[in-house]
């Protein structure tokens, strides 16, 4: 067991921004950041909002661990003699007031003219032009930048089913990520069900204003029949993030990994722990990206064929598809001598003694967020690539890698679908990105913020688009 | 009968951008502004965009009065020795190209800071103080800030019934007239459906995200149905703005036509012609308003208890609570001795000499778009006031004087509903911003460009809410 106070740092996450009113003796600054460090905050930055009469104002951004160690920081402060706590908001819930995206105008609205092109009478034209020639709603309606984040609330992160509202400031998180990374715009939209039927009934209704849904924190194993369903009857891209995002950043990942390793995907052995939304989707994508020897546990242990225990129609058909030797037995005793694991289940689920019993250059990704299915630190020199889900270790696996640059392809070319094809081309893009030289055991992925990874994945996404058939859009002549 | 060429002006809903090139020798230039004189056009703009070797290129801003009369223009250009059209764009497609609103965010993410503060991780403390207090919605998610304007295309302007994606830049433009007019955000959905069960549902089901839902072009009689149910099932205002944005707006154009005349609401005969969304409301709020004297006409003329033909159960009900004196006959005949004439309806409902034989002062507001039931110009020294929806005649009685700053204020406080209260308090606002001394037969409503509209709006409908015991956030203590 690793020391729970070693393992979380301070963290914006649980930043706080604290006025404090001190004199302007010198030495009263020290005190406060002295019993900041002491009480093991982080200051982040320090401003003066104002000198009067001998008394200082400043404001403090400081960096705490949880909520308890930020309560334990401000009240350290306010036993300081010659100290005021004016005020203690938390940053977190300060950029969250109000919300976090807004609904803009792209012309401005000033005059009467104005007026009468955007709206009555001349908008008229335009509708009548759609009317007549419905392709024309691409061009002259938000359609082509727009996508629904679409979620019931029934698994928003590790929080579990937390319902609609509960789940709005997720989903309007993801719209701005999609607006950041992908230039896409986005609108969250969070239901009062959680009826499979009644959500793919709502959003085929309102489908027509959107290029693309992103179904988002839906809980398996109902996502899978609902993306299916929505798949097959709308004419747009219907893609469940925690499934296919997740998985396409993994295989990206995975591909660089191996080329360091200098083994191939058709030939390693890879254990993946969960078969929930994410863990499904992987085992899918690496079989179409030439894995054969691929075991999926749940917390029963391995899936064979023919297994009795806690299985559902889905287990029996993942059964079937992967586990080609029929192995059985603990996710530890079917990760001996196998090449790579890939964690999407919980805290816990593997020991470094396990890694270690792996075949040679064990690949681990432990992607459970926010805390991993075995630390890092526990598998220096026993693993040799090691990714997570977190910022705060090198090679993070986030699903920001793939969606942004995903959907903004497909709605360039106006595509029906986000197919198979474009998902791999999609993840070839991400791990292309990191060139041959650049390639190391702590580098495998590019970082979420590098500005090249949403146009190649874009441009890998269009290609593929036309290549498959599934644009609206021709490719245009000048483009090769 | 008016001749339909003086009836139509140029106007900008229907305006070229003409890029030209010319030589740069004198007297060009007037070739090309006469040559587009003559042929009727109005030229807005005229700018250079480039000169080089003895040619002159420039954009051209052009209004015309219809499509043909467009092309016209550019024909007549086209003959011109000297001049190259190069381009010609229509300046109302060219401001739809992309749709026309965005969707953008509050917040900057440049840092893994930032994002762990909008997103994960952090954002999982503000979904759990949702969770746990779920008010806490309307500060930290757009709710507070976001009404959905919802639409079936079912009957879009005066162009019927052209389906959800045709309407789009319709309710596109209604969210900019949101946004510009009442500072609320607003996200068009226009819904694959035309089933009164099947938007009730989806509307009940994409609510969460959402302080309110401004229903927009919904055929009748299912509007009022719709309506009213879902007022009857969520907790956020809904309303039907074709209904109750006209009927508001005309009651404040009434209450300030009566001031001029010297007439009291309670005493006057009013005249509706048209049963539909906004005729039925404008009913309804004219009698919560103190009317007693109301005759409604459809096509058949009166409604009238006991009538035969062309009743529904909606119009058996309009009966009853109409007509006290049981009048019968075609709208011609019932307006004989009326006060105020109301049309709601279409083109050559009323005739100059029916207005004529109105009691004294006659008040007419003929508000079909674009075609009133009589036009204006007929009306000179026969009625006394007259009002149209068209922003070419003075008196436009235009929902956007209502809806912005009737949601604002809903918004502001929060509100679980808009009711009569708040409409009636929004309808006095918007009259009482015509002060007694600029009140004139032309000018009985403010100008939608009014900057004090919506705020005066607002600020009566939080009054309103405030005292009908609707409003979710109490009165602020400083506010008087």
């Amino acid at each position: 067991m690793t020391d729970v106070s070693t393992e979380i740092q301070p963290s914006a996450s649980y930043s706080l921004t604290i006025r404090t009113e001190t004199s302007n003796r010198p030495g009263t600054l020290g005190l406060v950041t002295t019993a900041i460090g002491d009480a093991g905050g982080d200051i982040g930055a320090l401003d003066i909002a104002g000198v009067a009469r001998g008394r200082v104002e400043r404001i403090i951004t400081v960096d705490a661990r949880d909520e308890a160690h930020a309560d334990a920081i401000v009240r350290r402060l306010r036993t300081l003699d010659g100290v005021r706590v004016l005020e203690v908001s938390d940053r977190t819930f300060s950029v969250h007031q109000g919300g976090k995206i807004e609904v803009t105008n792209r012309v401005a609205v000033k005059t009467r003219d104005d007026l009468s092109m955007v709206y009555t009478p001349g908008v008229g034209r335009v509708c009548m032009a759609i009317h007549d020639e419905p392709d024309r709603q691409w061009d002259l309606t938000v359609k082509r930048r727009m996508v629904a984040v679409v979620s019931d609330g029934s698994a928003v992160l590790g929080l579990g089913n937390i319902g609609a509202a509960a789940s709005q400031p997720v989903m309007e998180g993801k719209c701005m990520l999609f607006k950041t990374f992908g230039g896409v715009d986005a609108f969250p939209l969070c239901l009062a069900t959680q009826d499979a039927d009644e959500i793919v009934e709502t959003v085929q209704r309102i489908a027509p204003v959107f290029g693309g849904i992103n179904l988002e924190d839906i809980a398996a194993p109902k996502c899978f029949e609902i993306e299916e369903r929505l798949r097959q009857t709308l004419d747009i891209p219907v893609m469940h993030d925690d499934q296919h995002g997740t998985a396409l950043v993994a295989l990206a990942a995975l591909e660089n990994a191996l080329k360091l390793v200098g083994k191939r995907i058709d030939a390693v052995k890879i254990v993946i722990s969960g078969v929930g939304a994410a863990g499904v989707a992987t085992a899918h994508i690496l079989q179409r990206a030439g894995a054969r020897r691929l075991v999926l546990c749940d917390r029963a242990g391995a899936l064979y064929a023919g297994r009795a225990a806690g299985m559902t129609p889905l287990k029996e058909q993942l059964a079937r598809e992967t586990n080609p030797e029929g192995e059985r037995g603990g996710v530890g005793e079917v990760l001996r001598g196998a090449d790579v694991f890939i964690g999407l289940s919980g805290p816990g689920t593997i020991t470094a003694r396990e890694v270690a019993a792996m075949a040679p250059d064990p690949i681990v990704f432990a992607l459970a967020n926010p805390t991993p299915e075995v630390q890092p630190e526990e598998l220096v020199g026993i693993a040799r690539v090691v990714a997570t889900g977190r910022s705060d270790y090198p090679n993070q696996i986030n699903n920001s890698l793939g969606f942004p640059g995903l959907f903004r392809g497909a709605l360039d070319v106006e595509a029906t679908a986000i197919n198979e094809e474009m998902k791999l081309a999609a993840a070839a893009a991400i791990a292309e990105l990191v060139a041959p030289d650049e390639l190391n055991e702590e580098y495998i992925v590019p970082s979420m913020f590098d500005p090249r990874v949403a146009e190649a994945v874009a441009r890998a996404t269009r290609e593929a688009a036309w290549a498959s058939g599934v644009a609206r859009k021709e490719r245009p002549r000048t483009d090769d």
